[in-house]
């Protein structure tokens, strides 16, 4: 038999993994690769042909695998651009030495970018038996064509699990101390991550990237509240912008080493607004920071198990010759009343490069919230607990392969 | 039989409702009183006479109560001072009209200190059958006496398991990508909270109140650690400061309404440093803030049940008449190996106003981080738990009962 790779790329979330243990799993289930080689790094360390040997993977490992945020492959930023004919190359060589027929590519937008372009590479040049499959992921849910993505539901639900439990520690003191408080959430373009907020149902105000921010217009709202019940919660996206486009936390907006913007600092902006115009003289965030995309002791068991079947239904569709440039998607089922999902296949150039805001039409006016309708489409993500493998009190996590010096030796 | 009445004071955390829980089903069990009374916003609305009958709580009640964070009636940070003739008189005659022979009083120092006063002054008017006890909660840990504060173990839980996650998520990118992640913990005095992150085993560097912050040391040591291995985990206590005394984040410190330093802000400015000295070009911070106290839908089971029978012994001990001004503590067996705790009686004036600090001897040389033995005192405090009651997607919560429009009429 020959052999597939399959490596993780984009932003980590608290699922990423379990998409991973999918695919190995589905390998011991129904063997079609001699090995499942993870690729260190996504495209960046398979380039450089590191890899570890993850086919005999036990299922200890593997529950635990499911279990552990973040990439265990490691992560890239790499995008492999359509005209980079010298990395798509490399890429073919690589997959022909290891006897590779498949390379899953785990990650969001651009990783489906990667997929579609190896793809196409490989048609163009009339190279067969080689196939590129993407698995989606993005815990902003920016994702189009599937219904949500991978890594949504775990975030959402972490981010209003605290949203409920920050609620009550600032409702603790007498009414005659006002107070807002300001939770952050990420969403550079999307506002999805803060409107999960409001699954919690104490949100009084809802900042998103998808509406403008009018200075005037939020704090009205925030006085108002706080004069009516002395406390206001509002939750706000990183990516917060006036108008004109700009970024309310800009003078702190910088790009990274990617050239994608570094935000964080809306909530301080947002305080800095409140104070200074006296709407409220006290004023607490909580910015969720990385811990959002990495919580994985709060998975939403919805999440991790729609994450690990797509690993698993892509492994066992790459069975077929012809499955290549295509993800995994997710629908819903409409033919039943309770919750459920459909795994399909979609061509990986109609998800690339797109993103999906959340709808205007499920926004209340003057940043009130969410419709029920909205509440409806997010509430069946979060269902459902995880039973975690505990170490001494913590979740027992996968050391990531790439720091265990196990890489395999390359091939001639 | 006479009534009790049951307050709450200080901050919140992620168990005291949880000996809340437990006077109510102590009394349930075995009926001292003939009614447990929730006296709101601490010894504040007590003094206002708001009160909410907690007598016949369903269990399912109680068990949602216990999994609340914060604190169901509501907390305050007015200090009874032993001067305030007024105020203790009021106290006394409140207690009288409503025939509550017990005042149960669940906080941390200034609280005891509360519980001390009123025993005192009730001794000294020779008043019979009052009785005052004292429960202790801190999530800095830092009472003294107690082998360690209910409220920690959660609070250190959730701390080692963020700080074990958020670490997964930075090495997920290549060892090209060098970076610093700072993690800042509450801990304004004591360094317990930030030296709990240790029980994840990753942190490379801690900065705790109870070591003066060497700014040339500290970034010298973070610097061999990037340099080393490309990402070094710092963990720093809001309150880290200069041997002269000055918080490393006092730009940013401010008092609150009731005159308490505001903090935070320690990593933003170390982070400050690190990019103007060049040490690393990339810094990402995660600041707690409220979530690690209100984090309750990951309880430490030892936590947990430990505030619950706190609250159970206080209930049962105080059908002795001679129970007053006391606090029911926690010390460690000595008699077996395995972890196990005794409830006993201390004097509320013994642990008011002193402030325990992490023993200087449980930290190791250049910021290091924190002994084995330190790590051997932790380690059962963060153990277990508990099978969460879920609504929905979320962890079900009891409403606050201040805002539940239940409270009883005043007594003429």
């Amino acid at each position: 038999m020959p052999n597939c790779i399959v490596a993780q790329s984009g932003g980590p979330s608290s699922v990423v993994n379990a998409t991973l243990a999918g695919i190995i799993k589905a390998n011991q289930l129904c063997p079609i690769y001699d090995h499942v080689y993870g690729g260190i790094n996504g495209i960046e360390g398979i380039l450089q042909e590191r890899f570890v040997d993850l086919t005999k993977m036990s299922d200890h490992e593997n529950l635990v695998l499911r279990q552990t945020p973040a990439s265990a492959l490691g992560s890239c930023r790499y995008k492999l651009k359509r005209n980079n004919v010298e990395d798509l190359e490399k890429v073919m060589s690589i997959m022909e030495r290891y006897d590779a027929e498949t390379l899953f590519y785990i990650g969001g937008n651009d990783s489906m970018d990667t997929v579609a372009s190896l793809s196409e590479f490989a048609n163009s040049k009339g190279i067969k038996n080689r196939r590129f499959v993407g698995c989606p992921k993005s815990i902003d849910n920016d994702l189009i064509v599937i219904d949500h993505a991978p890594g949504f539901g775990s975030a959402a639900k972490f981010i209003a699990t605290t949203a409920l439990q920050c609620w009550q520690d600032i409702n603790v003191y007498p009414a005659s101390r006002k107070e807002v408080f300001i939770l952050e959430t990420m969403g550079r373009d999307a506002g999805w991550l803060a409107a999960s907020a409001c699954l919690s149902n104490i949100v009084d105000l809802l900042i998103v990237p998808e509406v403008n921010f009018d200075r005037e217009a939020v704090l009205d709202e925030i006085a108002k509240i706080v004069e009516a019940k002395s406390k206001c919660f509002v939750v706000i996206s990183e990516g917060a912008h006036y108008a004109d486009g700009t970024y309310i936390a800009s003078a702190e907006a910088r790009n990274d080493l990617f050239g994608t913007a570094v935000l964080g600092g809306a909530a301080r902006a947002l305080e800095q607004m409140i104070l200074e115009e006296g709407v409220c003289g006290r004023c607490k965030i909580q910015e969720l920071s990385t811990a959002q995309r990495s919580h994985a002791s709060e998975q939403s068991l919805v999440d991790v198990n729609e994450s690990y079947r797509i690993g698993m239904s892509a492994h066992m569709r790459s069975a077929d010759p012809a499955f290549t440039g295509k993800l995994v998607g997710i629908r819903r089922r409409k033919d039943i009343k309770e919750y459920d999902v459909e795994y399909y296949t979609i061509d990986a150039d109609r998800v690339a490069n797109f993103v999906r805001n959340f709808p205007e039409k499920w926004l209340l006016e003057d940043y009130h919230g969410i419709t029920d309708e909205a509440i409806q489409y997010m509430r069946p993500l979060i269902q459902g607990t995880p039973q975690l493998i505990m170490n001494d009190g913590l979740p027992e996590q996968t050391l990531p392969y790439y720091l265990c010096d196990i890489e395999i030796d390359k091939k001639p």
